[in-house]
């Protein structure tokens, strides 16, 4: 059980760098030291190249680049199942808003944050791009167990829990952006709620800010239906022209849901370089829309996956929404080639990790890069017989399947024990919260 | 690890019976008695009431009844990620046919089907309701382990492994039905393979004999895009015309798949009380097309889900496919209220039992019905908070969260441990089938 640091070798029964697209390597070992991958010699070579090297066999085995959740909203965990089955705005506005109007604050975002981050460790999830109130909070928690994450300056044009205005949003998460400099699995990108919910000024501002800070700018872009429309009326323009109009169409905008696109508007999200966050379950569970992945894929439009929060899934299950991305784009394109297993893998790792800004560091086994990985036991009646591994990762394996995870070459679970927090006492708060939230 | 028979209790956290839709019971305890549910009491009653009764504490559980799975194939677990992401006349043709005529025989179904059950009943399904070559075989494996079952009698007009015409199915069918005519867990089912590959002839042979049997159905039917207009060029007929006209549009129709129906088939399956079998995750993969559930379930069709067989999902995971028929039904009509949590749970239990002819036996917690049951344990992180159990057990709960499973009764699951089957026996098949189907 012990948290390893140093050098070590994993030798799982087989490797699946995601880079290149497809391949898989057996009989080789990936050698970590001082928490990156720094060789990926032949098994046959551990022995007499590596001499003395602690040694961690995984067999039957599938080591993978740790999974990245790219949109997620971790505290909302507390609100898992607390309403479904409704449209949008009765969910929103009956049942979330008022619990959060009611409860949000640094407790409850610490508790909520502590849940996701056991849930998305103990299934294979390395890193994941946030966005909530209070990120203070939610980064300290990743800081305290040891993940990867982004964590998102939520900036909005109204009053909430954690800042009373749009400036008072900018100078909070400008001062939380600073705090968090030093840190090296943390770092920081914009969250503009949505166009309808940010000012002009404020677009303006993050596109200076996001540029000198060099940082993503996080947003929910054409989730719904009437959200192009509401615009026009609003403001005069298509969401993409006044985002256009206000320099944030570009190689840094991360544009989160995306179902109502037309064939100009994806043209022109490949032009501009803008990266989708798909969001698959949640845009099902709402009945938002459908994002046409597909077409978007072909377009060379990097996309990337996210669960949504815990309110709108029900899980933060990244191998289930890889699993419904590249099912659901098939069924909604026609094309059962579309977004075969090693793409959707690709979507979950090295096109999260491009789309953050971070594919330099994490997102593949390659040597250089972060030793963020998770080892996958295969030796499974379930996902019997292994005729493709790829395909048993993506169609048919769950995310117990997931035995061990590192980030940063610590493991963070070994043997299906989570060892970077303390999992009853994550229950009790699970049962403390969901008194307050829903006497019964 | 007891196989419980007789008389006990089972007392779990919560009782979700089912029947009424939507209700969950709490402080109340199962008894069983010689296989059947004979009493809901109180818990509170139990001490009295049933001085000495075994009792089975089942904390931080919810008791279901145990899944339905009414569409598989359960031989084709041996082909599970064979041949992935390809359109389907490339997949049949180059893939799945070609190792099916070279293997698929008694060994090969037996194989197969072992690891299905192992698959099915440790992820709470109870029965399965299958269509495979060598029924004989997937009987017998059925009544081995225990297991609940509905085993479709193949008719097709071509030479297969099982039968080399259209009337020696009849012949092989009919023998196979009568040998099963005493084992109480195994009843059977005509399974025509699909419209266009069943004469006249035979259509109106099993229209005649299922009545006479009593005996349901089981049909693939309007698959895919083309079906309809190749029946008219080849027969002058809509599939659902001919079917009609041959006696076999009714209540004992089992119509598996259904994603080429308009306002007025729709309203015809209604009228004749056929029944759905959904397929989501096959139906996306496969690319064949969307069911209109939502359209169906507001005319009142029965609709029971199922996972198709291992090939085209790639697993066998009801929980999984409960939660993506949930999730589809509302991104294909729009419609974020409908299939709500209680009917998703209805279509992988009662109404699957519905389907099979088995309401009166099975699909619910109900006194007097057999004691098919899996219990589920909530009790973990990534389920917490649990503000709606039937919410949880549909959106957010994996397969392996379920602990224990009883058919009839007997307890084939115990807590998370296959009694029915070996599990170490189970792999080595596998292990054996892969070598001998896609040599490395």
């Amino acid at each position: 059980m012990e948290q390893t640091r140093g050098r070590f070798a994993l030798c799982p029964r087989w490797i699946v760098p995601v880079v290149p697209e497809g391949e898989l390597v057996e009989n080789h070992a990936v050698v970590v030291e001082d928490g990156r991958i720094s060789e990926i010699p032949p098994l046959a070579d551990l022995d007499s190249d590596w001499v003395g090297i602690e040694r961690i066999d995984l067999p039957g085995r599938a080591l993978i680049p740790g999974l990245i959740n790219c949109h997620t909203h971790s505290a909302m965990t507390l609100l898992r199942g607390l309403a479904d089955d409704l449209p949008l705005m009765v969910w929103l506005g009956e049942h979330i808003w008022p619990a959060e109007q009611r409860w949000v604050g640094p407790d409850y975002v610490r508790d909520g944050t502590e849940l996701a981050l056991a849930e998305m460790l103990t299934g294979g999830t390395t890193c994941f791009n946030d966005n909530y109130f209070f990120p203070d909070v939610t980064a300290a928690c990743a800081v305290r167990a040891g993940m990867r994450a982004v964590i998102g300056l939520p900036i909005i044009n109204m009053s909430t829990a954690w800042a009373d205005s749009e400036s008072a949003c900018f100078e909070r998460g400008l001062s939380v952006h600073q705090d968090l400099m030093s840190e090296p699995l943390v770092s920081t990108a914009f969250a503009p709620h949505a166009p309808y919910t940010v000012s002009d000024a404020g677009f303006e501002r993050i596109a200076t800010l996001a540029e000198e800070m060099d940082v993503p700018v996080h947003l929910h872009l054409l989730e719904a239906a009437g959200e192009v429309e509401n615009s026009i009326e609003q403001t005069g323009l298509h969401p993409l022209d006044r985002l256009d109009r206000l320099g944030l169409l570009g190689p840094r905008l991360l544009a989160v849901h995306m179902t109502q696109l037309d064939d100009q508007d994806m043209d022109r999200d490949a032009r501009h370089g803008v990266h989708v966050l798909h969001c698959p379950a949640s845009n099902l569970k709402l009945a938002s829309g459908l994002c046409p992945v597909e077409a978007l894929d072909r377009r060379g439009v990097n996309i990337a996956i996210g669960t949504d929060g815990a309110a709108s899934n029900n899980t933060l299950d990244m191998f289930a929404e890889m699993r419904l991305a590249a099912l659901l784009a098939k069924g909604v394109s026609g094309d059962p080639e579309t977004i075969p297993a090693p793409r959707a893998l690709s979507m979950a790792t090295i096109q999260a990790a491009r789309a953050l800004g971070l594919e330099e560091a994490i997102g593949s086994i390659e040597p250089g890069k972060q030793a963020d990985l998770a080892a996958v036991d295969l030796d499974w009646q379930s996902t019997g017989p292994v005729h493709n591994v790829i395909s048993q990762l993506v169609y048919a394996t769950d995310r117990r399947q997931v035995t061990d995870v590192w980030v940063a070459g610590k493991r963070l679970v070994a043997d299906r024990e989570l060892l970077a927090l303390n999992r009853d006492q994550l229950k009790e708060q699970a049962r403390r919260w969901q008194q307050k939230l829903k006497p019964s």
